[in-house]
């Protein structure tokens, strides 16, 4: 369009082309900057000749050699096409892309009160504590621990983790027998999910699970092809003597400190007997203890893995006693299940951060972790006595089922009640869940009586914000019947 | 075996357990943990009658309320039997334990010398620059982000990956398009492997692969059922006019800015020939950028992904730049792919752990990344200049391929000899790759000749030990046939 001084057939100038670059930095790199989103914006179309390198230059100021080296680069990364004696043209390919759209760009409506369980009071993370450690542990740590690192986990989280769960846990849990993983939920991929799984749906046999659990849970299990078996509950925990009865079965996952969400601990007697199934089957027992240092009312139950290492698969994770951000968990695995666990994981994709690994054994190691536990025991127990006042007060007549433990608590509702208490909870701008979603579809009304019931997470709100959700609580409650 | 003053028949005292509680600490925790230790060592045989609490209590001059309390804990933990009128034995599943043996008391033989790829130098992590930013970030960071997160990765960290790489690697890297995951093994999970996955196979059709790759990832995918075609290389890249003729193949993963391991970038034709391809067949371009930030005779090629962010999928990774040790990757995917990357990836397991994600952006946004990657980048380039010296002087015959960049190179090795010159090479203890492992064992010698050579890892090593590695490398190289 502008005859330049250098003459040619030129479609465009630097001016024209309205190539804007930035006072400082580097030349090169803004005009290929400049040009890159002149034609991703759809203002340089396919086949559009540009003016010479000389002539650009001179327009916008820069050095010829800038100008020739960004045309370079450019015709390199396929952005524009050199063709002898006709000089630089954009790409075909190069067609303007369309920006993405927002996902997020209507938020979810946040709920006034949250009461969902599943998650500490994020509130309440040490920053402070945890920073000191990370100094530490980072600054100590050897040069190797920034290298590519042990699938099996940092032998200085192991160790840490060996003396905490055996001091806390009555795990027997020796450094070599851990596993590192990044949660729950990856434990459960790397036993049952894929190809490489160390209990392969489907000839490593269905899975007993208790009769409530997180559906999640069981969403993660029937994707891997795992076939689950309920086991009713009771006032002491999970029915396992239906284990018997069912030959398919050849392990069986517990909640067995704290049954999750109904909330009882498992019988000592079923403990006992968990166990002895598992030795004369060559079955597994999976014990998820997820909020086992969370205990109010007395010392916690130890663990049941200490019972039978060999027939016990121990799973912990520091969602609940610290933070889901970090994405760490732990196995403790009968000895010889450590090398197929860790031929599921991949020896090159070690998942949870090293750096982070190495923090949390400092923490532990320095006593951070304990203090951090017993606090956030006084302010939970505090909280469930303020849930459990409070229902007194105004709701008498709710049950409040389960021991004073964990992060949660389940009330009973009256049978056929809980979806219009949901309901008038979303109206109210209160997010709770009811019970129902926690029941495995397979288990019948003879097999157990369907209760209605709230799972109330006490833990999620920050302080200031949970005497208010409570009372949202009770405002939803409805009258006896 | 002792008489009391309690009287009964009496199989144990406490003196006779050998039960010896530490000076100091909790009483009944300590008692309990004596107790477990006993059954699992198997001092304390299952039957074995334990003495009445009150015993006990005397025996270790304890309270009785403590003693008391200890068995009642360990009966509801399964590992003793409380039975009216006979007293508290040992539970009969309570089998003592082997020890597990340590699977790594047999350490590793370790190289003198380590030349092997794959590995940034470790003793170089930025340790008090990556202090400083986690406490900028974790200082600054809002509660939520202790919460349970977002599986599409921390928006900071994909706010400062979008800028970055679009200034530093021409990639229209829109936050919203972005998924963070653990590093590249993930994302080739989330894309290929399970039932979930974003590309199954066999429906999604076959991977073209360059014939040159990691075993490793090869593997991965064989086992996730993927079928992959190899495609010969020459001196301008991966033959991908090949892709013509394979109506199976649906997608094509490449490391366009520097094969791995061979090490010249794709040309600029057939950039935009993939990227053709791509589009009439409404197919998938991966591209592995793992070291694009490293090129020291001049500018990186920009990536790929510019030319059609709707069919290029990037991939990058902090385990080059920064560490392995922080499982960091992420990409960038077609706007239609989001959605789907996120439901294999799962929505409680963030997998990457937030708090390295925050210090992450932190560091990016500070401009500490930029800092470290061009200090790298000198210490790199001098680390190659070093290696073509000397190579220069000791083994001119020795053709070093590949251009100037990344994190290795490639010897040319006269064809046949590869093997032995690795056997010399473990001999002296230099550890280090050859190239026969990384070809694709579907490429026959007429679709692509067979090279010797070796993969020279020169970040390796940390600096004291670099030159010495060098020295013991030029040692076993052949003289010239």
């Amino acid at each position: 369009m502008t005859e330049t001084p250098a003459g040619g057939a030129l479609t465009a100038s630097g001016s024209d082309l309205h190539l804007e670059l930035p006072a400082t930095g580097g030349r090169r790199a803004a005009l290929m900057a400049a040009l890159r989103e002149a034609v991703r914006s759809g203002r340089l179309t396919p086949g559009t000749r540009l003016p010479p390198y000389r002539v650009l230059a001179a327009d916008l100021g820069i050095a010829r050699n800038t100008a020739a080296d960004a045309y370079a680069e450019l015709v390199a990364e396929g952005w524009l096409t050199a063709r002898q004696g006709s000089g630089t043209t954009v790409a075909e390919r190069a067609e303007p892309v369309a920006p993405a759209r927002s996902r997020r760009a209507v938020p979810r409506p946040r709920a006034a009160h949250d009461l969902r369980q599943g998650q500490p009071d994020a509130s309440s993370f040490p920053r402070a504590a945890w920073l000191a450690a990370g100094r530490r542990a980072l600054t100590a740590a050897p040069n190797e621990a920034f290298g590519p690192g042990d699938p099996q986990g940092r032998r200085e989280l192991r160790n840490a983790l060996a003396d905490y769960l055996a001091r806390a846990r009555g795990v027997r849990a020796d450094p070599e027998r851990i596993v590192v993983c990044s949660g729950f939920a990856h434990a459960l991929r790397l036993l049952f999910e894929g190809p490489g799984a160390v209990l392969p749906a489907p000839s490593a046999g269905s899975l007993a699970v208790e009769a409530y659990g997180l559906a999640f849970h069981r969403g993660l299990l029937a994707r891997a092809g795992v076939t689950t078996v309920p086991l009713p509950l009771d006032a002491d925990g999970a029915q396992v003597d239906g284990l018997a009865g069912r030959p398919d079965v050849r392990s069986v996952l517990l909640t067995p400190a704290h049954q999750f969400p109904t909330g009882g601990p498992l019988h000592a007697a079923r403990r006992a007997a968990v166990v002895d199934w598992a030795r004369g089957r060559g079955g597994l027992v999976l014990e998820d203890d997820y909020d086992g240092e969370f205990r109010y009312d007395r010392q916690p139950v130890g663990a049941l893995q200490g019972l039978d290492p060999e027939r016990v698969i121990y799973l912990g994770t520091a969602s609940k006693s610290l933070t889901p951000a970090l994405r760490l968990g732990w196995m403790v695995l009968p000895e010889h299940l450590v090398d197929r666990v860790l031929a599921a994981k991949g020896e090159r994709e070690a998942w949870a951060s090293a750096l982070d690994q190495l923090t949390l054994a400092e923490f532990i190691e320095s006593g951070g972790y304990d203090k951090h536990v017993r606090r956030m025991r006084r302010r939970y127990r505090d909280r469930r006595d303020h849930l459990v006042a409070a229902l007194a007060e105004r709701a008498p007549y709710v049950e409040v089922s389960g021991i004073a433990a964990g992060l949660h608590a389940v009330l009973r509702l009256e049978p056929g009640t809980e979806r219009s208490v949901l309901k008038a909870a979303a109206y109210r701008g209160l997010a709770v869940e009811g019970l129902a979603d926690y029941r495995h579809p397979g288990v019948g009304p003879a097999a157990m009586p369907v209760a209605g019931g709230l799972v109330v997470g006490y833990a999620t709100p920050p302080d200031h914000a949970y005497q208010a959700a409570v009372a949202a609580l009770c405002d939803i409650l409805p009258p006896p019947v």
